[in-house]
């Protein structure tokens, strides 16, 4: 964030230019960021508090301050809607590149699995409601307020440049995008510190008493979760966490790009642009279909070797032996597999002379940064597994199985990032003069890739359309109009979806609770627990979400080539 | 980094262009980024898996590592210095802004230090030569030889934009990066072990069994370090690891900004550029002579206080509590005189309409994000010691002074950020044509502030001169002229010498082993020796790191103010 704000307006030409007005814009988004720092820092404080026993900070402080939070969010957000976007030029523009459906689809999506969350938390709550303080239930009422509003705002206004009330804007996004951040620590440590318990309670280990869970705060027993209806409201909000992070993360992404764009100046004012952006192309492109029955095949033997291994480890058997090799296997397979595919994915490229687009876009600025963070939380668990296999002492089956997989899982990293990044650069050429809408039939088009004319009929490639830059070279267009890019793209089409769908295979298996980092006793052993369920802990989130944030950007691969 | 990535080349038009020569410029980057990650993350893991005791990661595995990074990134530098930099027009531009004078000095004199610690290293591992393996020996030696190649390399080369072997001399940067940052590292936990190993013999405290020195690796009673000179040597070179920490700081920045200048176009060719930059700008300077005697009082008091700190913490007669309301007092007024002192700073600004500076500067982007980045440390030890404090039991003097302490420390960081970061951008104009240069008494202020050409005799006010941009408004260049500034420039370099002394006060303090942190009861008794000491060994480096580098932005405030 900082790095960007000191790169400061960059729409405007760099010359000595004095003025108040311009000192205070700066000074805007410095102060936003300071205030969104201070607050997370406070927030963070209390949260990974909350989640220690010996500590003296309960999570009803927690409750307390994600309340209030959530409670200042949706009053901006009500004055936003309802004030700042119905004065007259307040959004004079809009960006084309934010907010795209996808993202917003899967707001949604997520939006309503954390409404059901919340019903389900109340239920919880309410079923021991006499020994509760009252902050427990109106947390989760006042989330799904909070979520409804923000989804709201977020579809109608996500490609918004706003023109007034520049500071208070910054500010709110800002205090917004903290709130959200703030429920996604509170999401993760609460789901980590069940995870911990539910390690404790089956392997009857003592040495975690670190990590206790909240839920035996309550202490008295007549408080305890004892009916049947309550036991499935517990279990099924600790299965909706994943969404609720997913939508805490989305949001996030969101307000930072809209955070982004206060103030920005555009080339194409608000009133020509209609149908902005590749959310018209059509989903159902052509491919040579071995990419998504592939992708799908791994899918189902996913789900099912998923199934198996909860089956097996959380039964009493002793089968965990069987089912980490299992789990393992077809890892390494899905892995391997991906590896190869984002590979050639990489080698296509270096044979495709498209243009590169090199125009300024926060989206996928951050986009990109995403990729390269997320990714971190990863290669962080794999590189602490290759050292304990490595120095550790048991050589066996196992052993050899998560040496292979932390080494696939680091390079699967690696090359899909390469591959997911180099094609977010051979996006849609936004050099385009806006004075000349094309025809009706390719209309969704004039913001999506060049390359991709060919791919819908009743789209001549017409010179005029085909050269939007004046000044590109002719050979360029020449080679951009010969048809034998054709199989290249299909071929792009297919690695993109076979990816995705292997994605998302790889963010069920963690996210819905499978965590062969503990069945396994290599690492446990080498670090001993605590060191190693805090490495996990902090940095498996990040690798959950980074396998989200790779779908949703290879979904716009997929539409864009 | 990764959000660089994604903004590319912009000194290039961004237009329709295709090819494979810019395809794999992205490329070169991208994966020399992937590069240092991974290797940063296996020193990582190594480090840190080497100071926990119960892990079978050695310090001789961690040693050798860093022996093998400082030899390859050693051969780099010596094929940079000797083939790349001679290849006729290697270099055909250099950035004026990069390696100014004082960071370059600033590197000569912590690498001298880190020579010295190197030597002392040396001889206390030859003490017990013949139970140590040899790499405890062979690393100091290589370390020494590694710290004189690079600051020869970086001394001649920081200013590069190199054009010759683009691919591999990005690698060949963020390998030795990432060799500075796991230097940077593995000294940091080397100093955390060393202090909590004084802190459990000091307190007889049991309970820190997870952060064990590696001196008693050593495990034979033959190997102990007895004799005076070996102690001796021991003593003085935990003393002269801040340096250490610091030289790799700096080098790293420097690297990082020479990464960020490869293949990067600029506008003035090399052969005009002489005396580039603010370097040969006169330190001593007309000020009011307040800030630097207010600063030099602090500065000796602080000196006082802290020996004072010293000896009564580590002496026997159980007067921490004194020592402690001496420190914290000190540290009150200190921070309190610098909050108001950034403020009136930052509002001697609102009244200033001097011209913004929004050229794209790839140094002071880094400037800005390692001030907001590393104040981060500072931030999060304050609001944990802040919950600790309001939601602790004891509420007696030291829990206010405690309290104070904290506060404060954030408002002081934050508002000397806003300060410093605003300085900044009131940098100097680089617009002016590099056809015409100045007459000779002038000739090192061409990019210095224009505002300073008052400031020195000699330098009459011509027109030519004061208006470097044919395109300024001429009201801007008339109160640029307007003698009316004046007190103002006196009043900033006051303000900016005065936070100068009073962050190297402040750095000194615990770089020098103050650690009030855990002579204080407060928040050990509340978090546990185990979690408060991984708070505080993780953000406090941060925290030092973060006043070394104020003091070197707050003089290039001075210099160009």
């Amino acid at each position: 964030m900082s790095e960007e704000l000191a790169s400061g307006p960059k729409e405007r030409p760099p010359a000595l230019r004095a003025g108040p007005r311009e000192v205070w814009k700066k000074g805007g988004r410095l102060l936003s960021v300071l205030l969104a720092v201070n607050v997370l820092l406070l927030a963070c404080t209390l949260v990974s508090g909350g989640a220690f026993n010996k500590v003296a900070v309960y999570d009803t402080d927690v409750f307390a301050l994600l309340t209030t939070m959530m409670l200042l969010a949706s009053l901006w957000i009500l004055f936003y809607v309802l004030r700042t976007a119905r004065c007259p030029g307040a959004v004079p523009y809009l960006d084309a590149h934010a907010g795209p459906i996808w993202l917003r689809g899967g707001l949604v999506l997520f939006g309503t699995c954390t409404l059901v969350m919340d019903v389900f938390k109340t239920g919880y709550y309410s079923s021991f409601f006499e020994c509760q303080s009252a902050i427990k239930i109106l947390h989760p009422l006042i989330q799904a307020v909070f979520v409804i509003l923000q989804t709201y705002f977020l579809w109608v206004s996500a490609k918004d440049c706003v023109h007034v009330h520049l500071d208070l804007t910054r500010f709110g996004l800002m205090f917004t995008l903290t709130t959200n951040l703030a429920i996604w620590m509170a999401a993760v440590v609460d789901e980590s510190v069940h995870q911990a318990h539910s390690y404790g309670s089956s392997h009857g280990n003592t040495s975690y008493t670190r990590l206790a869970p909240d839920l035996e705060r309550v202490g008295d027993t007549a408080c305890s979760c004892s009916t049947p209806v309550c036991q499935i409201f517990q279990q099924g909000y600790f299965y909706l966490y994943p969404f609720n992070i997913e939508y805490s993360l989305f949001a996030s992404t969101m307000l930072y790009v809209m955070w982004k764009n206060v103030g920005r100046l555009l080339a194409a004012p608000q009133g020509h642009g209609h149908g902005h952006g590749p959310s018209r192309v059509s989903l159902f492109r052509e491919t040579f279909f071995a990419g998504p029955i592939l992708g799908l095949l791994l899918f189902v033997v996913g789900l099912a070797v998923f199934i198996i291994y909860e089956v097996q480890v959380s039964g009493e058997g002793g089968r965990t032996q069987q089912a980490l090799v299992t789990y393992y296997s077809f890892n390494i397979v899905c892995l391997g597999l991906m590896t190869l595919v984002s590979l050639s994915g990489s080698v296509i490229y270096r044979f495709d002379r498209r243009a590169m687009d090199h125009h300024k876009n926060p989206t996928r600025t951050l986009d990109v940064a995403l990729l390269m963070g997320a990714a971190l939380g990863q290669y962080a668990i794999s590189y602490y597994s290759i050292v304990a296999v490595v120095a550790g002492t048991p050589r066996d089956l196992l052993a050899g199985l998560n040496l292979a997989h932390a080494l696939l899982m680091v390079a699967q990293h690696t090359f899909q990032n390469v591959f997911i990044i180099e094609s977010l650069h051979r996006g849609p050429p936004g050099a385009e003069p806006p004075h000349t809408p094309p025809k009706e039939p390719c209309q969704g088009l004039t913001f999506a890739n060049l390359d991709a004319l060919h791919a819908l009929p009743g789209c001549p490639p017409t010179p005029s359309l085909a050269n939007p830059s004046p000044a590109g070279p002719p050979e360029v267009v020449a080679m951009i109009l010969a048809p034998r890019g054709h199989w290249r793209r299909r071929c792009l089409r297919d690695i993109s979806l076979f990816l995705l769908l292997c994605n998302v295979i790889l963010w069920i298996m963690p996210a819905f609770g499978a965590r062969p980092h503990f069945s396994n006793t290599v690492e446990v052993d080498f670090y001993g627990y605590s060191l190693w369920a805090a490495i996990v802990n902090i940095c498996l989130p990040f690798g959950i979400f980074y396998r989200m944030h790779a779908v949703s950007s290879l979904l716009e691969v997929y539409v864009l080539s």
